[in-house]
């Protein structure tokens, strides 16, 4: 179980998962590479393997390692960066208290993290730093051979598997070589989100032809008592498997709270910058202008944030095609573009400066993550001329950014019913010269408010086979309030069961390994490790006490649900063991190839017409 | 919210949802017809009508109805069975202390149902009495019409709806004639579970071409203090939407308990006769015989059950082909007969009396729920020999079934990864000649105990658009204990999600008018309208009560999510005034048909290659 020493008011949730512990694997391009795995121990005696299985919760579920956020994760990356001699320390920008929401000479309510006289990075003049940009010039980055050993994990078991799946044109290797890694991200299939300023976050990768990722909302409670608790949803959403965090804050002391959560995230931060930029101009959107916007966008650089959702697709002309829709527009960037268009009656100005932009990503390496500012809020709208429009500029912009070597992925829909997702899919495909897609849901229905992490679930499996690179989750309180806690977990795990349900379906060669490892825990009654090696063991060990709470339970060879009398997984093993003695299995094949044949109808057609 | 009158220990969970009305529709062939449909009033003055939507709960959730368990629901089909004029009252079996699992002599701990001296009804010599020789005989029952009314809820609206969607084959008309039931039962694509004995269920129909439909299972408890406990159980999972509910009780006291289920049941009771059978020989598998399993079957014709599952798809030479699998056998049913089969070395007995059976179930009216016995217990075994050779037997007995007049439906898969669902679907349409398919899940993994209602909602979204006419739910609870109310409640809703957002997927011409009508609640910030259109009012409602508790926040024209400075939807009406005020739609048609080109990408190709 987690601790959370509540004593001292900078902890945050670390320890161990149940029977886990962390392994840390080598490169062999880059020697000194250390990829973090965790290893799930199975019974002694079971004759199991431990499982490797994928690991987005960096060393807070690491008893050896010492984490402390007042200092922040270490600095894995930065050597890397450095070596490469194409960026500039330089002194930065200076916080504002705006940044902060807050009026002039109005001091935070939360400490300052302390960078320690650490200033940012920036590409030097005219470089792209951009894993883009290396991957197109012939480099492995070790971030890619990073990438390419946690990619692989139980590959190596592959030859004993069948590949199977329907990929739907995605081109999944049986192995994941460094080099893969840099062919598919010189080719725009595959994003590294990584900014320079953010050289704590473990690599990863976002692409059709590898591990289905999701990605995690976070946002900062309205009165915050503590930045351990800001930083710990970041930790708890990653401890259950987000493999991205957006940061959708709002309102007073965001720029600080930011900088707590980079510091302190093994994982990639997303942003979408239009909010803070709309605060600084006290929530009027026709205030805002491409000065405050660019400002905004290099605050949010130089403290690390790894991709932007850019709301750059809501053009002036696409704004009257929503207008007789169900739900016209709902998402928050699409919506506060869409005023500023009709306020000014003038193209977007995202739009506009959208080279001014990819100056910027390329110079920190953000990712583009171009925003579905007119996605379908209902399922009556979904793929309707308003979101194809936009989808279409996203793919003319999706070639502008490559020019300029920035990385780019595309997001997604919204509502959407079974029946237009593929062709939802296909579209973006097809626009967007395969860059990363990058859905919400989809929801498959509208009439489900307090279960969308499962309206929603639903569609993102599907689209998740069909080409989707990363899931943006869904929590129960969509549409109708805030996630807490558990909201979040239960967001998180439905989406890893949604991506690795993808996985399994697009033929990914070693996906199967922990469904295999599980069903036989449970075909043997190894109770433990069914629950050790579940998404969640804490849940499936409290739900199976509940029935049956005795410590003698997690070995009884029968299960609540039949009894002991009566159990079908029991009676089955008796069928195998007698199959193995009687050598029926040669029999039965014998009586089949023979016609096996034993009812025979009655000859009349039909006795009671 | 729901009366408990826990005062009253036969009282069960009464009251209308929120904002809903029992409505009854009359029929036109049938004019004495009363066709129960929920109706849910929306906000005065809002401009909506009223939504009607299909309702499972029966008198329950009517406050003008006097519900007493004590006395059962009312007779509702009870004429129209009599006035067929095709079976005979008679004596019926004598209860025995065996069918409560009782030792001679010992008495039942729960108090018998007084059938006031009500004797069963079977058919008269050499009838057939079910609802399939009646169609084929090109009569049109009362139960037909009912069921077109029932379904046709909406319809009369669907002028007003483009039909789209993808039906897979499917057959799905605009509008349902009691003609178009009777034709669809004809030809076996279509079931009508409908005991003579049970005449207190209210008619529904299972079959591709009309809603999809969920099964709930239950179970009593296994210390029993009240019956009406065990009523509620039934009470409560189709007061969420539960279409049929099986019984799947194993124990002391089933025959009474099922007795009281039946009797206070206004949907279709299930059970799996075999499970009765093997506790009348102390659960030894290999002491079944055909005289006990075809005594039970009587036992349970003569007090209702509408359908029973029978695992005569197990055949001996099946049994071998599971030895390989990753989990054996996991029906508890299949395993029954596995052990049964191999234990004397004979075919199994139901598929030798298949026959026999096919004669009660056509004297009753009691469907067919042909078992796979054989179904996956692991995504590894999903589609493999043993699960393929029982389906094919399954079409033969189907056959077999039909020409005997019985009704039928086939049990699906189990554990299936998405790229199998389709054709696990498609072999089932082949082999089984359309006749229903009725699929636990399918689940999409196995990764995820304590998940498993999502794991399964997506498999059974999917296969429910492929052609699945009814899906029988998951609980959280599956693979690690028994279902509480709230487990049931929340297996039941997920459910419901899944058959609905097939329903979108295959086109049904009425199902999006519940959709839309919620989403311009939402969009015009009517929460109470959205509340209570959804398919559970009573947690949307808490949840968005968690973040925004004042009752004045049901009027606010923003939500929790964005904020009253900051709301997407807000500003998108805003948007949608401006469009109407200033013709910018027609504007934005000359604009877009000009090109629509502003952002002009500079000429060089890649400036930074």
């Amino acid at each position: 179980m987690p601790d959370s020493h509540s004593s001292d008011r900078f902890a945050v949730t670390t320890g161990a998962l149940p029977s886990s512990r962390k392994v840390h694997v080598a490169g062999s391009l880059h020697p000194d590479l250390r990829v973090a795995m965790r290893e799930i121990d199975l019974t002694p005696g079971s004759g199991e393997p431990p499982v490797r299985v994928y690991d987005t919760s960096g060393p807070y579920t690491d008893p050896a390692a010492a984490t402390d956020i007042r200092h922040g994760l270490p600095q894995l990356r930065r050597p890397w960066i450095l070596a490469r001699g194409d960026v500039e320390e330089y002194d930065g920008r200076t916080i504002r208290p705006e940044d902060n929401g807050l009026d002039q000479g109005e001091a935070t309510a939360v400490p300052e993290f302390d960078r320690a006289g650490l200033r940012p990075l920036r590409a030097r003049a005219g470089k792209a730093v951009t894993q883009l940009a290396y991957a197109r010039a012939g480099i492995v980055t070790p971030e890619m051979e990073y990438i390419a050993v946690r990619e692989n994990l139980g590959r190596a078991r592959t030859a004993e598997l069948r590949r199977e799946g329907q990929s739907f044109g995605a081109a999944i290797p049986d192995h994941v070589t460094p080099e893969f890694v840099r062919d598919e991200v010189a080719r725009g299939r595959a994003v590294i989100p990584a900014n320079i300023n953010h050289p704590e976050a473990e690599p990863m990768i976002i692409g059709r032809n590898f591990l289905v990722k999701i990605n995690a909302n976070i946002g900062n409670s309205i009165v915050t008592s503590s930045v351990a608790e800001e930083v710990d949803k970041l930790v708890w959403a990653t401890r259950w498997g987000a493999d991205t965090v957006m940061d959708l804050s709002t309102g007073q002391n965001i720029h600080t709270i930011r900088e707590w959560i980079i510091r302190n995230s093994p994982v990639p931060i997303g942003t979408v910058p239009i909010y803070q930029a709309l605060e600084k101009v006290g929530g009027k959107a026709e205030e805002l202008t491409w000065e405050i916007f660019r400002d905004t966008l290099i605050e949010q650089a130089e403290q690390g944030v790894d991709y932007f959702t850019i709301h750059a697709g809501v053009r002036l002309a696409h704004v009257p095609l929503t207008a007789r829709r169900v739900t016209g527009i709902v998402s928050r960037g699409g919506s506060i573009m869409a005023k500023w268009c009709l306020a000014h009656h003038r193209e977007n100005f995202l739009y506009e400066h959208f080279e001014d932009i990819c100056d910027i990503m390329r110079s920190y390496d953000i990712g583009f993550s171009l925003g579905d500012g007119l996605r379908p809020g209902s399922t009556a709208d979904a793929n309707d001329a308003a979101q194809f429009a936009e989808l279409e500029t996203l793919g003319e912009l999706t070639q502008v950014a490559w020019r300029y070597g920035a990385q780019v992925m595309i997001e997604g829909p919204g509502h959407v019913p079974m029946h237009k997702i593929k062709e939802n899919m296909d579209k973006q495909l097809a626009c967007c010269g395969e860059a990363p897609f990058y859905t919400l849901g989809p929801l498959t229905t509208d009439i489900a408010p307090g279960y969308d992490h499962i309206t929603s679930a639903i569609g993102a499996a599907m689209i998740g086979w069909f080409g989707t690179a990363m899931l943006c989750y869904v929590t129960p309180k969509e549409h109708l309030g805030l996630p807490d806690r558990d909201d979040v977990k239960v967001g998180v795990v439905s989406y890893k069961i949604a991506a690795h349900a993808a996985d399994l379906a697009k033929g990914h060669p070693a996906a199967r390994l922990r469904d295999d490892a599980l069903s036989r825990a449970r075909f043997e009654f190894r109770w433990k490790d069914q629950f050790h090696l579940s998404l969640d063991p804490d849940t499936a060990q409290k739900f199976h006490d509940q029935t049956m709470p005795a410590d003698g339970a997690k070995l009884a060879h029968f299960c609540s649900m039949c009894g002991p009398k009566f159990c079908a997984m029991k009676i089955s093993q008796e069928v195998r063991d007698e199959a193995a003695t009687t050598g029926m299995a040669e029999k039965s094949a014998e009586f089949m190839a023979g016609g096996g044949e034993i009812y025979v109808a009655p000859p009349q057609a039909d006795p009671f017409a």
